[in-house]
């Protein structure tokens, strides 16, 4: 095991639990030792919150998926210089509810942005640093949304459709397919005790 | 002279006077029958607006020239799709108090982010939009800075050195001299009366 900090991101669609068992991958590594930053995206820092506020209202003029993405990597790279990269190199495992993966799921999958506008993007703010280890809690849409609603008020993403959830989906079930070494793939519509007892398996197998 | 709507952008760094001047740029239009729509950046929409908020703030974590260029794109993204193209798709001049020249002026000559970031992020939000007469008003940044200053209390770009405003100079002096037909340079240093004459010229000259 290095002795460096690593990136561990958790991905997944509305209602995927992954607030939940970011807590489980935390208390995980702290047992083993580990320092533990827990952050999320998009927000991560005063500043990046701050855009978050904004990202997430719904304006009366509407967000073009172009906006979206900028803020989303604007506050992308507010909270790598202000929150991650200080951490990474404190040695701290930073655990991060959401990262790269969501833009390319949300924005270019999703919101159908061009792959070219994203791999610019991706380039510019992150340089060669991926996450390590992408943890991707997968749910049918159905039940998902209908978790995510439960929860009470939805923002501009929970509020959005089947069809866009199921491409959401599909997009980051397609990157974890593609790089097997650096995603798991956890299945999220499993009762809790279910998909915490297949996470703790990863934990162990990857970290 | 075009029936459709044209972009005018006044440009030019702290204190230039751009302000006042666009008052008279939109009267004269006015007078020649022309409808107006006058905006500014970064901001001309509900949500540019919010992002001007963000970005004009001071963070104690600082803002990076990147996170900086990704949130003036960004709000150039909103004003671009809510205000300007609607504008000059129903005929109107718009002019507006900075454009994407001012992304080039100060992120790129007065941070030192990579022209190649700028390019990318100017032709994904802009395509081939560009302002059809950028009037640039020309000031010597001891002087300007003084005026802005007394104006009261300064944003992160007032309140920036005078090195960091001669290379926004240069810089402005530099797209102006490059491509002529599309920029008109104006001595800010002067009298108001003595300004407000040679931008009288200009527009009769270029409009």
């Amino acid at each position: 095991m290095s002795a460096g900090g690593r990136l561990i991101a958790l991905e997944g669609g509305e209602g995927a639990g992954k607030s939940t068992h970011a807590v489980q991958v935390v208390n995980w590594l702290q047992a083993r030792g580990r320092r533990v930053l827990r952050t999320r995206e998009p927000g991560g820092s005063p500043l990046a919150e701050a855009i978050r506020g904004v990202v997430l209202d719904d304006w009366a003029e509407g967000v073009t998926p172009l906006t979206e993405v900028l803020l989303m990597f604007a506050a992308r790279a507010a909270h790598l210089a202000a929150t991650i990269a200080p951490a990474l190199a404190r040695g701290e495992d930073v655990v991060c509810d959401r990262f790269v993966d969501a833009s390319w799921a949300y924005q270019s999958a999703g919101r159908g942005l061009a792959p070219e506008v994203l791999s610019a993007l991706e380039g510019f703010v992150l340089g060669d640093l991926r996450p390590n280890l992408v943890l991707l809690f997968d749910v049918a849409p159905e039940v998902g949304l209908l978790r995510a609603r439960s929860r009470g008020d939805a923002n501009r993403f929970e509020a959005e459709n089947l069809a866009f959830m199921e491409r959401v989906r599909r997009c980051y079930l397609q990157r974890a397919a593609a790089e097997p070494a650096r995603y798991a793939v956890l299945d999220a519509s499993a009762a809790l005790p279910a998909v915490q007892a297949a996470l703790l398996t990863v934990l162990e197998q990857r970290l």
